[in-house]
This record gives C-alpha cells, sequence and structure tokens, in this order.
C-alpha cells in the first residue's frame, strides 16, 4: 500500500466516462501512465425520448484504444448504475472484476444469465483488503447504504490518494454488519488525501438520513395495527436489510412470508446462500401455500414499488396476477419513494389499489440510502482532501455539494464538476482538466446493441407522432409510365372508417403530382419520390395539421 | 331564489361527465326533469401512451342526446381543466355560457380563437347573483384560487341545494379581492343544504394553505438579496395575483418589469383590460427595451415553470430564445411546484440552468390554490351537507376528502365517489347511484377531433417500439407470379449502415415464404400477406427480440 511520492513524475488522469449526460451510468477510468482501474460500470434507463429501447450502455472507446493498460473494473456495490453495463463491456475489455463478496454474488448472477461466468475473471475482496492493480492500490472500506457489503475506495496512486464513498450514507444502527469505517476515513484523511469523490444524491437535502433501523420499528408499529389484515409490502428488490427487517416484524407477528417478484427472489437467494440475510426458520413460505393460511398471518413482499406496470404489486392491483389478488381491507404498504420520474405510475398503482378496497401506506415506511448534509460534510471533514470531484447526481446535485464543500472552507477552485469525458489530470499539487476523450451513449434494443441510433431514434419519434402513409406505384423500366396505383396506405394516422374519402384524396394528390412529373418528362426515380413526399406532406398538413412519415415506394416492371 | 320543495316529486340527477378517468376533465351535468345545466368544460392533457396526441375532450354524447334540456354552462373560473373544451364542446351543444368577469375574458379571447365570439351567448355574473335555468337557481359565492374571480356555485333544485366548491382555497389576505364568502356559505348551510362537492386536489395534506400573500414577502426577501441580479420569475400564465406581487417587488427595488410568454401575455392584458390587475405606470417594458437597462435593474416573468420544451424559460435556458439568455449570476426564481408528471422537465430545465452559472431559488416561492385538510374541514362545518360528494382529484384524493369527512362525522354511506357517466340521483332525503350515461375520452389531434382512436394509438405505440418494415411484391393480376419483388425497406427500426445484410436476409426470408405460397398454388393476397407477416416477424424476433410492424404490400400489373 506503499506509494513513493516523490519518484512521482506522471500525472493521474481521473475520466468519467459515464455521468452527468446519462444519469446512472456510473464508470470512471484512474490512468497513471500504463495502468488504467475502472470504478463500476453502470447502466443508465432509456430517456423518455428514446423510443423503444431498452437500457443505455457507455461507449468504452476510450478503453478498447487503450485496452493493455486496463488492469480491472472495481465495483464499489450491487445496484445496476453501478454493474449493469458488465456484461455488455466485458465483451470489449475481459479484465478481472474486483468487488465484496455480495456485489459478486449479484454480478454472477447477471454473468450466468448473459452465459459468461465461465470467462471472467473475478476476486472477491474483504473490507480492509487491497489490492494491486498496476501503479494503483486499491483498499475497500466499509460504508452503509441501501444493499449491504457497500464499499468506499482508497486509491493509491502514485501521485497521492483519491478517496471514492460510492454509494453511502452513515448508518449508526445498521441492521447487517457494522456502522460504516468512520475511523478508516479519519486515519487516511490524517495521511493526506489528493481528492474525495464524494456521494452527490442527497446534497440538497439538510441534516442527517435516519438509520435503516427506523423503518424496522415503523413496521413493527404497522404490523401492531394491523393485526386482522393481509399485509402487502412493496420495496426494491436489492433492498436485503428492509427485507430483513419486514421478516423479522412477520416473525414477531407471527406471520407467514412470501417474497413475489423475480428480481427480488434472486436477490434474496443470493443474499442467503452467502450468509448476508438469515431467516427464521419456517417463516418463509412458497406462494402456492398461501392459500393454507389466513390473510392476517401472512405478509406478501413485492417487487412493484415504482408502479413498473409488469412488476408483481401492479399486477395484483389490475387482477393480472395469477396467485395474488388485492381484496377490500387488504393493508398495502410502500416502502420506497418514487424515483423522480416515476412519481405517475406510482400514484396509478396507488389509486387501483384504493379502488380495490387496500389501505395504502407511504408514511416513514422508507429510508434514503444516500447522505444528507451533515454525513456529506462528516466525510469531508474527516478526509480533508485537496481537491473535491463531487459524484453521483444530475448537475444540480453536484452543484449543492460544490456549495456545501466551500462552505466548509474548501476553495473553490479546488472543486471539480466533471462532464462525461473530461480528463482531469492531477499532480502532488496540481489539478486541471486538459482534455476530452470520446464518451456516449449506446442504445441496447432487444439483442441490438448500438444499431439504434439519433436517425431510427427521429424515426421513431416521428412515427409515434402522427404515423405513417406509404405510397407504392409501378412504373415501367424502360419508358416513364406508370403500370399501376399510385396506391395509398397509413398506420398510425387516422381512424380508418374516418380515413377512407381521405386517403382517396390523397390517392388524387399523388396522381396529379405523378402526372406533373411526367408530363415534365422527369424520370429520376429519386426525384419523382420526393414530388410525391412534399406534394402529399403540403397536402396532409393543410387538411389535418399533422406530419406524419410519409414513405413513397416506386416499383419497376 | 326559492324552490318549493314541498312539489317535488322528481329528482336531481348529478352526473360527471369527466372526470375520474380522466383527470382535467371537469364537467358534471345537472337534471331535474327536463332542465339539465352543466357546470364546468374541462380538458385533460394527454397520458404518456396516447402518442401524438394535443388534448383530451370529454364525449358529450348524454348532452347531445338530452340537447333540448340543456339550458347553459355555468363556469367555475377560467383554468384550462375547467374551460379549455368549450370551443370544442359548443359545436354540438350550442347553449349560453354563464361565468364571473374574468373568468368570462379568457373564454372569450378563447372563442375569438376559434372564431365563435359571435355565435355564442355568454352572460357575465357578479358574486352574489343568480341566474335561473330552468328548475334550476344558480348562485355564485366568491371564494380564493390561484387565479382571480374564481366561484363556488349554490345550485338550487327541487330536491335541496347543492353546493359546488370549485377549486378553492381560504386565503384570509388575498392580493386581490376578498376572501371567500364564507358568511354566506353558513347561511346557505343554516338553511340546510342537500349535498356539498367539493375540492379533493390537497385533501391529503394536512393544515391550512398559507396566504398568496406569503409569496409576495419571499419575493420582497429574494428582490433585497439579490439587488446586483438579473432576476427571472417563472410561474403560471394565469396567476395574475401571483404576477402582481412580483411587480409589486419589482416596483419597490427600481425594476423595471417584461412579461415573456404568449399565453402570460393574453392573461395579463385580459387581467387588466377587466380591471383585475392594476400595474404602477411605467413598471412595465417590451422586451426589446430590456436592453435600456441595466441587468441588476430589470425583472423578466415568464412562463416554462414545468419545464415544458416550448416554454419561454426552456428556450432561454437552451440558448434557442431570440431576445433573452441566460448570463452567469442571473437568479431564477421557480415561483411553482412541478405538477405531477413534470418532476423530470423541471429538473431538467433546473440542471440547464445552473449549467449556464445562474442561480435557481424555489424555495418559499409558492403556494397552491387549493383547500388543505382544515379549510376542507371548514367548509363542510359551515355547509353540514346531508351528503357529500368528493370532487376535483384522483382516487386518491377523493378518498382522502372521504375519509376527512367521516372524521367529522359524516355517515360513510352518505359519502358518494363518482366515476364518469355514474348517474347519483338525489331526492330530499335519498341518494344513490341509480344507473350509467355514455362517457368517455374524444383525442384531439392536430385538426383532427376524434379522428384517433385505440386503433391508431396502438400503431403508434408499435411504431415507436420498433418501427415499421415495408414489404413490396407486384405480382400478375391473371396469372400467380411474381413480377417485381419483394422489397424490404424499414424506418425506425436499425440503424442503415447495420441492416444492408439484415435486408438482404430479411427479402430472402420473404422470398422464400413468397415462393412457397406459390407452389402451394395459393392465389388469395391477403393470405399471401399474411404469410409474408408472419414468417417474416418470426425471423426478425429470432434475430433481434424486436417487433417491428410488418406491412407487406401486393401491387398487381
Amino acid at each position: 500500500m506503499k506509494t513513493n511520492r516523490k519518484n512521482a513524475t506522471g500525472k493521474l488522469k481521473i475520466i468519467p466516462l459515464g455521468g452527468l449526460e446519462q444519469i446512472g451510468m456510473n464508470i470512471t477510468a484512474f490512468e497513471y501512465e500504463d495502468s488504467i482501474i475502472v470504478v463500476d460500470c453502470g447502466l443508465s434507463f432509456p430517456a423518455d425520448d428514446m423510443l423503444g429501447i431498452d437500457l443505455v450502455i457507455p461507449d468504452v472507446t476510450y478503453l478498447q484504444d487503450n485496452i493493455d493498460k486496463v488492469k480491472g473494473f472495481v465495483i464499489t456495490h450491487g445496484h445496476e448504475d453501478h454493474i449493469g453495463s458488465l456484461p455488455y463491456v466485458l465483451r470489449q475489455i475481459n479484465v478481472p472484476i474486483y468487488a465484496t463478496k455480495l456485489t459478486m454474488g449479484i454480478i454472477e448472477h447477471k454473468l450466468t444469465e448473459h452465459g459468461m461466468l465461465e470467462t471472467t475473471k473475478r476476486k472477491v475482496v474483504k473490507f480492509g483488503d487491497s489490492i494491486n492493480l498496476g501503479h494503483f492500490n486499491v483498499e475497500f472500506i466499509r460504508t452503509n447504504h441501501s444493499i449491504v457489503d457497500a464499499a468506499a475506495l482508497a486509491i493509491y496512486s502514485p501521485v497521492g490518494i483519491v478517496i471514492h464513498t460510492g454509494d453511502f450514507k452513515v448508518d449508526y444502527s445498521p441492521v447487517f454488519g457494522d456502522t460504516i469505517d468512520l475511523q478508516r476515513f479519519g486515519e487516511i484523511g490524517k495521511k493526506g488525501v489528493l481528492a474525495l469523490m464524494c456521494d452527490s444524491t442527497n446534497a440538497e437535502r439538510p441534516g442527517f438520513t435516519p438509520s435503516e433501523r427506523t423503518v424496522g420499528a415503523t413496521f413493527d408499529t404497522l404490523f401492531n395495527e394491523h393485526k386482522n389484515k393481509r399485509i402487502i409490502v412493496a420495496t426494491f428488490a436489492s433492498n436485503v436489510d428492509r427485507v430483513r427487517q419486514i421478516i423479522n416484524s412477520a416473525d414477531k407477528y407471527d406471520r407467514k412470508v412470501v417474497v413475489e417478484g423475480r428480481s427480488m427472489i434472486n436477490i434474496i437467494n443470493t443474499a442467503t446462500e452467502l450468509g448476508r440475510l438469515n431467516v427464521p426458520d419456517n417463516t418463509l413460505i412458497d406462494i402456492d401455500n398461501l392459500k393454507n393460511y389466513p390473510d392476517e398471518k401472512t405478509v406478501i413482499i413485492t417487487t412493484g414499488s415504482q408502479g413498473e406496470s409488469m412488476a408483481a404489486l401492479s399486477r395484483m392491483a389490475e387482477n393480472t396476477h395469477r396467485k395474488i389478488s388485492i381484496k377490500p381491507g387488504d393493508v398495502v404498504i410502500f416502502s420506497s419513494s418514487p424515483i423522480p420520474g416515476n412519481e405517475k405510475a406510482v400514484t396509478k398503482v396507488i389509486n387501483e389499489l384504493l379502488m380495490k378496497g387496500a389501505d395504502v401506506i407511504f408514511q416513514d415506511t422508507h429510508v434514503s440510502g444516500h447522505a444528507c448534509q451533515e454525513e456529506i460534510k462528516l466525510i469531508y471533514t474527516l478526509v480533508q482532501p485537496k481537491y473535491a470531484i463531487p459524484v453521483h447526481g444530475e448537475y444540480k446535485h453536484l452543484k449543492a455539494q460544490a456549495k456545501l464543500a466551500e462552505n466548509i472552507g474548501m476553495a473553490k477552485e479546488n472543486i471539480f464538476l466533471l462532464s462525461s469525458g473530461d480528463v482531469l489530470e492531477l499532480g502532488n499539487d496540481s489539478a486541471k482538466v486538459t482534455g476530452k476523450v470520446p464518451v456516449g451513449s449506446i442504445l441496447v434494443d432487444g439483442l441490438g446493441v448500438g444499431d439504434v441510433g439519433n436517425v431510427v431514434l427521429r424515426d421513431r419519434q416521428r412515427l409515434a407522432q402522427d404515423g405513417i402513409i406509404v405510397v407504392t406505384v409501378v412504373m415501367d423500366r424502360e419508358n416513364n409510365y406508370v403500370v399501376s396505383g399510385p396506391d395509398v396506405l397509413s398506420r398510425g394516422f387516422v381512424y380508418e372508417k374516418e380515413s377512407d374519402e381521405l386517403i382517396e384524396e390523397e390517392r388524387n394528390v399523388v396522381d396529379d403530382a405523378l402526372n406533373a412529373c411526367l408530363d415534365k418528362g422527369i424520370s429520376d426515380r429519386g426525384k419523382i419520390k420526393s414530388v410525391i413526399r412534399d406534394t402529399l406532406s403540403d397536402y396532409v398538413w393543410k387538411k389535418t395539421k399533422r406530419q406524419p412519415m410519409i414513405l413513397p415506394i416506386i416499383m419497376e416492371v
């Protein structure tokens, strides 16, 4: 773990390859001379205008161009926005992965699904241990977060130490494991830290994030208040501690527990196998055995707390779940808060549950996994970095952390809000953005990775807005005349019954345009198509104030 | 205003024609024997899956079927969700409109735009006045809301009085006009009220909604704190009182005011003409004169507080506004809170403003226009209705008001949560949902009203998801053989460069399918098209896990 800084003549480069432009794609390269390590490899979910897209992953051209330098992926924790792109990126950059136990368990499950487990080198790291990767040493430090086994990283480079908090909070009474290793933050801080990269998610929120355990107390109260009702709790699939607390309350009030929703079942199984979740004997039952117990002796823990239309809770609310439907009197607890953008979907599910006669509860049933302002200030004060690089959040969150850092005495010029691709060069006593590497978003649609780009998206947006009109004409190959057509057909434009007349008019408009072309002796097929497109487009706009895509097709015989 | 209840043998029917299924479409029919009056006539904005739709208006078949009974539209206030459908519905149901002064001013502006002003009968009603409409008398009662001249209605029918609050809050220190006429609510309550239809929007929120004036105090503080900066305030176009308070603060701190955004300019003009907004002389300046004043002596009041991409604020933030762009140091105040569903759009604008170096403020800069729990309980206590019909809100809001009403002593069976189309029949001493009338949403897309239905929407959703593949074949009319093609063309499916090879494969798949048909002697064009569609669809799914729309076209020569 010693690196002789006196000899350091090079610069440490810190390069976010995802980040601000695509929230969720957490992936950062650390480069010193011939060594690159990559912290996290997350994915992002498509923005509203990315129609039909399933996932968004980072463009790792920079890593591919420097493949010989890349020593490995160092992963802070097992959330999708930190591990989700691994199965895609590993295909290009097949280097070892380093992570703590549960994090690795979740990654392995993912790799197995992609048939990549055998071909990927992996090493589980314990808190306090370090790994040596070229010019770097990386130490894993225990933190608290909404998933077990979350780590901060102390990255020892020839020019100094960088601390990356990962996603964290300070939980003085965690449900599983120990409190974040504040002593170690202090100890390393005392040695002198070059830069701190700290979680910004809650940097706008004053105070402290409450302990996960406070939610357990709420569950006890609610279970006590609703002794005669069935209880359904919706929460995040990966929050093992939350599930643990629900099971604790169930056990206390003598209820059996069913876990429902594929992603949750997977994580619970992995966590149990790895000793990260201990469930009292005979508490968990299979969903098919639910019928053997009276309602008031059961709890269902389910996915769908974000209103996801295909998740178990939504299906229960809509009566499309095969095994569970909502009954009047059911108590549904949302142990979650809506992620920005999901508010309407969550409200929709709540309305449906209420209409079915359920009682819906969402007060004091969730705490965040991210540090609020007092916790962020605590970390800054323990670490006392020379430079600050707020990470993890939208621009407004990074900005809020920057303000906090200034308020506790950091010089403004020592705080860096990096955009994706920015190259921040750090020396013993210097920091400067010196350049930009290529970065970007690669869209995953079905099996296609990167085959949907801006042209395709623009077409989809256009099609979504006003549909398409297809015009087909058969023309003679040798001589410039129409053999058959024009025929006009539309999809997603107007309702068929209304459209018969309109289509006839459109056909006439195209016919006139075609004849005008032929009269002028225009025979170039491209030119004819463009006349058809323009004429019809004008006509349709005038008639309907819509702009469907117009696709003229000329067949030759 | 007397109606002899002893003679009442009929029933009063209350029928929400919009409402729960389409939030925003506030329109309710009140029917007694040969008289129908309609309270409000709002529009709704399209749900996320209504691709390409501009507006949603109510299906008023029931009113058309009973056109001879319909006496008029009685409008509570000038917000879009209460007046927006008038220009469409009046085409079918051309009856007089009754409203207060500013409300009518806004309606008239709308009718003028639609060229319908001359053909629509209108009557401005003063607070305290009543209008006689067949079996009904309707009294307008002053309330407070986020728009001036909002009214509650006391609807006198032969079986009793119904009070409809409209959208309201209790503001003891309103910016313009008087406090809600609580005395009159009490006085009518004392006479005996059959039913109360009360605003549910904030029924989940405890306490009282603060006075509009509190926002004025915040503006003063902010203007004082930022004396050396340009100030930009984004707020709702129709909140004349809010604009008034911004202008007050500007005047106090010797700043000139520019109003920007078409909808806001329209309302300000209307309100000024009608004496609902008094602006100090020489405070408002034209946007083109902005350059004649130093930044710190100006305030820009603008639309776009909901992150609407085409509104003035978004254009300023994106540097696409023709006259104003954001500069470092600008102070941007959001005097609004995001309407559910707009959170992400608002955050996007905030991030862009921050990136341009602006300071963004959104604390204590807005109050709601709707009553919270204490105000709702106050109205119930003044009115003491026999029956309660919570209105205006999603199901969870109506449900929350129902709980409140129960908590202050109403019997559960006297509270009705109505769905669109429900017919609630009220007698002197009875209330029961007795039937259902046809209701629904009519989609407006460009000039088309109702020509986009479920089939078109499903097509748009499909097109949006994975695009379209068009297959064209020319066949001989007489004999069953292929003259030209098949040709394959796609839009919104895969990126062109990637797709050359795929399209060639698709062409081959279609070719094989075609030949198989011909070999079997299949000549039915419909059958051939369906074979092409199925075969290609299977192939594409296997290769890409996508389901583009497939459109086979056979031309005959």
